[in-house]
């Protein structure tokens, strides 16, 4: 992995002490990576809090940039305004294993889910990393999203693993990344606002490193024998913080890492699954009427720009992260995948004006 | 199954040839049951058209009149206006499962799905039949929703079959019901809409049956030792008509279906995923920008007024025919759910002022 | 004006004092009538509570069930979840009038709004009284808002007053109605639900009175010489609560008018604008970020049920209000709309089976 | 005004002959400004056709990326999909007003608008222009409508003019701009798109033009004793396209305008109303449904990317037009925005990466 201090840095916002989603507390995410020949995904999994979010639900919002995606669970939350499971991302065919998985976990940890407790929503993202990975094999068990929720922790590694495995990116390699930003409100009080995001997104040559218009170069050095493609990956985006903000204030949030996905030369391409989820930890909701609801004071909407500023940077950074944190690799039918780091050091970028 | 001809009959418009969804021509429906002992579940599926809809896509639109619900495929579908697969209906717990069979089944047809072809969006939906059937078995296999696929017939049965099997409906057994409603718009034209239910809704007080609120006179009927429980079930509602519309339209038409369901008595409660599907089967959409798009005249809006009725009044009629041809069951732990006819013959009903 | 007792009793929920929206507490209801030979028109204002809610805002949220209509002002709702001005309601061709007057209102009372201040956000509601009252001469003054506003009061007057001056609803003469209901949710505390209807909707042989399919019957009385028209009206609904609710889901409860609309044998027609707006006095959200946000435990979602049953149930019931209150008016070019109680007393409404 | 070929241009689509909104046949602009003292602000208007929307309606969708804004139509908009009155733009305060306009010069060209024909509704969009013009003094008349109505032409000019008189952006002076892009679909037929914005937004600090992020320098060249503060203006954006879309298609290309927005630092801010709308000018919708519905082979959406980069690029670019064309204005209180071209020629910025 490249260190973090080599890269390009975006905005003016400082990180939190990783860099990462899992600078807002609470926060933990783990893989499991499969890599085996023409096998190569795997899924990763975020944990808002270390209780059970079934009991303790997160607050939460999505926001769908391009719905050419099969994500599950968006209907109850958008009802809802919370998620009750950990956030689960993996390849597009592996989407109804894992769903299963969470529900059957949710009923091991709560034996009554789906009689006299409510079924449970389960939340899985995806991409299609059918380029580098044998999708059709859906090679994804139920096993393996319990390892990697086993798995979760603060510190996470980046790049070509997890779900991020196979994922390809402005005709690179793709794959997971995070990145975090620190604001301070009006009042005083400092937030932080963390992105992850898998990277399965982009045309090579409206790539933006960082304000460097660099995807013309990319596809020089590259002399890629491959045709230009429409977009078709997809990019998924989880946006987490810890200031105080109900489920509208979180798809305000969510909507603002479009703004980052953007100035990487994002249109959102027609077969682009772009979807961005918003969690806040700063409370919970608790399962049951019978549990006291959380008398929260929210921020002032008024005080949300600065959020909004950590949202978008957070998620550009995010994404060079992944850029440059992925590690090359060869797939299904001898499909290849180039790191970015591999064609353009990050010390090679020329100054901004 | 009790004849259509002795149960109450909703509005002033005539009925196709079955009053049933498949009056709209080219749509079937079939199902898989299973039914032993604390399994009391199934499939239900319902196809647009007798082609392969990955190739020839249908336009469809989705109203989410609550969102308690866990069904797959509505974020694509709202994005592209079309649904690919055929429409599955199943337990909650089941979706995962069924998604995975579909994708299986979309790829053995289409052999590049997911590499030179996009990936294929699944479309499932599900209530909640946990009082009935042990859902935590997970007894729903992929080869069910094959078998199911596989039997789909204009002519097909409604009550405690497919995937209405265990569900429950104002604490009688509920499950699948179907009618249609024929409209003549301005111009002279002749169109029908369809309705299919799966009925796992309603608080047994509220029900009111063709404008006869029974449902005080049901529970004394009853005199049911459960307590009285909020609406914790849902029900999902297909709507097909044959009448030229995009998915705009058909959005206006899927939301008057809620005109019918609350004819009934609900008030879309809480912890219910009341969800409508409408799609027309007047053109479909090529699956690849190479094949011609169709030139269609879409129904004017003033136009759609009768469509909007008959919409209504079929999903009210269904609701009617999947409590009046559903069969009593018990299922897990000897819950038992009575039929409505048991407790009140069509014929009971004192007439309408 | 009928006495409230004679009226079918929509429900079993008990009403508030009044059986008004202004049994919410602090919630107060003043109209301005224009009755001049062709026109026939005026101006209703909801006040939500006494104070300036430009400094005070409300907690809101809308739902468009139909959207042929030209309101004003729900696109910032939707984003903030407050509303920050009276509520109005007039005919459609004077909502430019009155938003111009909320404006200048309120910056008469905040002399920065639009300065120092951010600019204000004006909320008015519409529907088309054009058969009865002569539209096109613009006849609503900025004074008229005015002096709506001034005569807000816990006690209003309900029928052909105020907004309502002009408006028909099944070929009869519509106008304002308001009702409420009580209800305990499961920890105990009560609250109450208000509903204030515009009714400016509805197709003679559709209507449907407290559960009596009385449309034909009427359009029989009634051998109207004009010919069955679309349903081009519109109704607009106004909903109160007491309850701790936010943005999110005030959402939900307004939705749920829309069942007690639909009892009303409306299948939200082509041509209607029907809109409704749910509004909380529970709590305010200060302008500026440097007053304190309140630290509100809302009411958890389980325990919605019982306001959703109030909220379709007060619908229904001040909609059969807004017809029972009606005086018969004619207006323009000698139409005439006449008043229900004239066709057919309440009393004369067979019981229900 | 700045001549065209010394601007930055954006992207590698080429433009239309004016490299304006346009260059979309049939498209025409026209300005009515107000500017005297305390007085800066005006109106602009975007006519679709040379006809009559109200008879020949054209299809349209709009998207808020942030709803601080008080535009009107949008309803209606949604529901139909259409608008039905030129496209107007102006200071918040004045919506009220030009909305009446559009009623009754609606109502003069039809004369049984809402009466047997249904209501018109107005499509007016708006940003605070408070900075500069005395917004308080609604000094915008029905009359000003109406002349910048009958100024609609192809060519129109830039800058601060129209609505734009008064705008503000970036802490400079903003106001209208416009660009257009050309692309060739898969299918060998040439498209244009083209942009008009009305530009009131941006923090100083986070400007980037053409990729240089220029923000920090500019602030220190001006020196500005003005604090910094929230993002409190709005960006209204209209793209006109002579590709065949429908309003589901239309909806998306809206979208991506947000992409070129976020491209010169913007993140939407809480206080800025931003807002898209698209519209197609490839067919009408007649008002009446006795009037011949078109039978149009729409897009296929496999072909939409290149008119999503033609949209996001037109949208940088008529920003860039804005801020550059833009002239120096004096207005209330002597309040100043300096012209970004005397601090910043276009020639100034140092080659990109």
């Amino acid at each position: 992995m490249a260190s973090t201090t080599s890269l390009p840095f975006i905005g003016t916002l400082p990180t939190g002490m990783r860099d990462a989603i899992t600078d807002v507390a609470g926060v933990t995410v783990g893989h499991r990576t499969l890599a085996d020949g023409p096998v190569q995904t795997g899924v990763t999994v975020i944990r808002p809090h270390a209780g059970d979010p079934f009991r303790d639900k997160v607050p939460a919002a999505a926001v769908v940039l391009n719905g050419f995606g099969k994500s599950v669970g968006l209907v109850q939350l958008a009802e809802l305004g919370v998620l009750e499971t950990p956030i689960a991302l993996t390849n597009t065919f592996s989407v109804g294993t894992v769903a299963t998985a969470q529900i059957r976990d949710c009923v091991a940890a709560n034996p009554e889910t789906g009689r006299a407790l409510p079924t449970v929503n389960p939340l899985v993202f995806e991409c299609n990393d059918g380029f580098l990975n044998d999708i059709q094999r859906l090679a994804v068990t139920e096993a393996d999203y319990l390892q990697a929720l086993a798995s979760t922790d603060a510190d996470f590694a980046q790049g070509s693993v997890g779900a991020g495995r196979g994922m390809s990116s402005f005709q690179l390699k793709g794959g997971i990344g995070s990145a975090s930003r620190r604001t301070t409100v009006t009042d005083g009080t400092p937030y932080t606002v963390g992105a992850l995001v898998l990277a399965n997104y982009g045309r090579q040559p409206q790539l933006v490193l960082a304000g460097h218009a660099v995807g013309e170069r990319l596809a020089a050095l590259q002399a890629s024998a491959e045709p230009r493609e429409p977009e078709k990956g997809s990019i998924i985006i989880v946006i987490a913080t810890d200031a105080p903000l109900d489920a509208r204030q979180l798809r305000r949030l969510a909507l603002r890492a479009g703004a980052g996905l953007a100035r990487t030369g994002s249109v959102f391409g027609h077969g682009s699954g772009d979807i961005v989820l918003a969690f806040s930890t700063a409370y919970t909701v608790p399962d049951r009427a019978d549990r006291p609801m959380p008398a929260v004071a929210m921020l002032h909407d008024a005080l949300l720009d600065g959020l909004f500023q950590a949202a978008a940077d957070s998620t550009e950074q995010a994404i060079l992260h992944a850029l440059w944190r992925a590690t090359p690799v060869t797939g299904r039918d001898g499909n290849h995948r180039a790191a970015l780091g591999e064609l353009l050091p990050a010390s090679s970028l020329s100054p901004l004006a």
